[in-house]
């Protein structure tokens, strides 16, 4: 066995062949990869995309889409929709929500120019519809466009920042936005005189003497091949929730859901390959998670209790900052306490009925929950809740009213309910323009990342929001692609 | 500026002089330092040690020294105290304490040798007193040895696994440890023929063209100097707490800890110039974390409540699990909630109270808390106490007793709070063996560490216990020294 890891660079010097010669050479066809690409060669590089699965996509395709956008007086959907959603109140939002881990920079340019990205998309051929999507949901369903999808209008968030929604959704019925987006990116893609290769499994990365990166190797039809790029590669690779011995080492937290959320490509190959040259990594233990318990939106109306029979949220918030919050509960178990009027089935990913009662008293004993705690706890909740009020924790007025018989405990704990979904968020430490930094903070040359590859936005699950994700993988993308295709310029002269 | 980083390694066939020759080189004269030195030596290696610092010492000596033993029938120690401690109980409860994070590999060699490496300790010239220490208590200020220094007594871990006290004080008053453990540990390196350059700063390592490691730049009175090391070199650097931008790039949820607990050295250099070689990091963003309210110990009869007047947690458990729950409540503030009879100044890190009243409606009022909540979690914990039982949290029947007035609230807020400590946790990931490994679990030739510079079996703040750390570099750093000494070993023939 070679002592050298597989993803430890190659030496220019030991290349015999350049197989392939191109200026910008990207690794991945999902969401950023394809606007990486786009926005390489609309700035004038030859381009070249390496995607290991047979076609486009990449987990852009298996999502909904959604775009998290606004600011600047909001998109052209947001104002139609009586929007005027300040640049401010977006950045308030990104960076109260992601707390301690937020990359202030990032944020600040992404929540200053989402707008004019979201116009590109536009242009690309992203077409929304000018109507909002009211009900509280994971997502629209309905070919309607503006939504909430993070916690905006959620204590404490509301006191921070003027609540606007930003989830903005493809005009397509049903889940479907993922693939039609990448249907049209792949044209856009295909309309411009980019090479792609499918079936490429990218190796690992070419270095010269300076260990600046010159090429990648790759994997095609069994054969390896030198690619030369005179002016970077862009790793657009996905992250690594398909890697099972990954999450069980950097983020052994979110090891117990049972859903990935990802395509077989999000193996952590593009992180491993960007640290072989000596990037550094961020936030690894970081993972999107969620027990989507609402819709129906009614659900809303019942209380989350933990193994003590204490409440430890509002309910009102995101589905993932609600989930992250079940997963730090002591003590084994989660529950949902709800009236039967506001009970309805089907919930989208669900949660068994373990109780039912005429009685608090007799449902905390059927679920096994401290029969004190959780009448205090539902009492106490109903009282105020009925003044219109949650002091507790906040909730939002529309959602308050007492739980009243039947009652019922729905189990939502994380590891023993089969429905927690969980994708990574952490990855390369890059700077807005996509440039890999080491762990001392220096630029490798030519090498650049997007997607969840990087560490970006979205940072950790009590502060995703829906269409953030999509969002932080265009955005960002396209900045890589620029970045890279007007690296290493240089004039020689010999005079 | 050069694009290579400062961390990256240099090559062998660079290397115009080798100044220094040797067949371990150590970086870092601290308590993992020394272990390894000193196993390596006795091993049969030449070894050459070598510290950024004009003394040995690190972090060991700014600590109480003590370790974290156990298992196997129990320590002399324990023994002599009547605790007859098996293995599996100790391998559980660190593992339970560990939880996701854990490495059992790591636990479990730990927990079969750790006996076996106390009674190196003592060969050493380390002192202890077949006495135990019963107060709950932070550390043992008389000269006692054996305590328990972690949750072992606590619930859930009380469940799992049978408590044993397996802290283990140095015969020595006060806080006076750590300077003693590196005293003698530094005469034993001086007793052997190990050189130790002091004021000596390692810049970054040197590798061969099959990137094995061969060697070492360090800085020694303003030159640079090349350090051949034959089998290895070993990286015993400490942690980054010291190191702000590293902090608040890869544990900003500690940020807000005001009090480092380390020594200037403690950079993060030591992860840096690992990883610039291809190491791979791990559990970057956990740090040990402590807000120690007790002593006195009768502090622990009063309840920890939070912003929304709720307990969220067992008070008889460790400080740093303690403070770790308590960084993760909602909402702006957390207070000890303690009667009269109970409180006593000074204690160690206090806590300024902030409220004191006759009665829990006033206090609550005061202090800022929901009158409501807070009545019900007093009254409710009053009500069980005088059971002597505590169904929410489990607090050992020994703390019970209800609370009585007249009440404080002391306010030990995370971030509001000044005397927050921390030190860094994740680093670099190693086999037990040291051999530090690439992210695709490789390990790289000549490359080994030990101590803060890795990820040890001390992973999560709400897993500490007092003596894991002194415990793990002490313990690994000797496995590192041992492996390193005989890498690489080989016959050449050429007949």
């Amino acid at each position: 066995m070679s002592p050298t890891s597989p993803t430890k660079p190659r030496k220019a010097n030991d290349v015999e062949q350049w197989h392939l010669e191109t200026e910008v050479a990207i690794v991945g066809f999902g969401g950023a990869g394809a606007c990486a690409a786009i926005e390489a060669f609309d700035a004038s590089a030859a381009v070249m995309i390496f995607e290991v699965a047979s076609a486009s996509g990449g987990s852009t395709a298996l999502s909904s889409a959604e775009v998290y956008m606004g600011g600047n007086g909001g998109t052209d959907i947001q104002r139609a929709c009586g929007y005027d959603d300040r640049t401010e109140d977006m950045f308030n939002y990104l960076m109260a929500a992601q707390g301690p881990l937020a990359d202030e920079e990032k944020i600040r340019l992404y929540c200053e120019e989402s707008r004019n990205h979201f116009d590109w998309l536009v242009e690309m051929g992203a077409k929304y519809k000018a109507s909002e999507y009211k009900e509280r949901a994971i997502m629209a369903l309905t070919d309607d466009c503006l939504l909430f999808t993070g916690s905006e209008k959620a204590w404490p968030f509301s006191e921070i920042a003027k609540p606007c929604p930003r989830g903005h959704n493809l005009e397509v019925v049903g889940d479907n936005g993922g693939p039609m987006f990448m249907e049209f990116m792949t044209k856009r893609v295909e309309e411009r005189d980019i090479d792609v290769e499918y079936n490429a499994r990218a190796l690992t990365l070419i270095v010269d003497d300076s260990e600046a990166v010159v090429g990648l190797v790759v994997r095609i039809d069994g054969e390896e091949r030198n690619v030369r790029a005179h002016r970077g590669v862009i790793l657009c690779a996905g992250g690594f929730i398909m890697n099972r011995e990954m999450i069980e080492n950097y983020a052994p937290e979110y090891a117990f859901a049972a859903i990935p959320v990802g395509n077989p490509g999000d193996d952590g190959s593009g992180i491993q390959i960007g640290q072989g040259a000596g990037g550094a990594v961020l936030h690894m233990n970081q993972c999107f998670l969620t027990l989507p318990f609402y819709p129906p939106a009614s659900h809303t109306r019942g209380i989350l209790v933990n193994a003590q029979g204490q409440r430890f949220i509002n309910e009102d918030c995101y589905h993932s900052r609600l989930a992250e919050r079940a997963r730090q509960q002591l003590g084994d178990g989660v529950f949902l306490i709800i009236g039967e009027k506001n009970f309805a089935q089907p919930n989208m990913l669900g949660g068994e009925i373990v109780a039912a009662a005429e009685t608090i008293e007799e449902l905390a004993e059927d679920a096994g929950l401290p029969v004190e705690n959780l009448s205090h706890t539902v009492n106490a909740y109903n009282e105020s809740a009925a003044r219109g009020e949650d002091p507790t924790f906040h909730k939002g007025a529309v959602w308050l009213e007492p739980i009243a018989p039947t009652y019922a405990a729905i189990d939502v704990t994380p590891g023993r309910h089969g429905n927690y979904c969980a994708f990574t968020l952490g990855g390369l430490d890059t700077l807005p323009t996509g440039e890999v930094l080491t762990m001392d903070k220096r630029i490798i040359p030519g090498l650049f990342a997007a997607g969840r590859t990087t560490c970006g936005v979205p940072r950790r699950a009590e502060g995703y929001a829906s269409g953030l994700s999509v969002g932080d993988v265009t955005f960002f993308g396209r900045l890589a692609g620029r970045q890279a295709s007007a690296a290493g310029r240089r004039n020689i002269r010999t005079d």
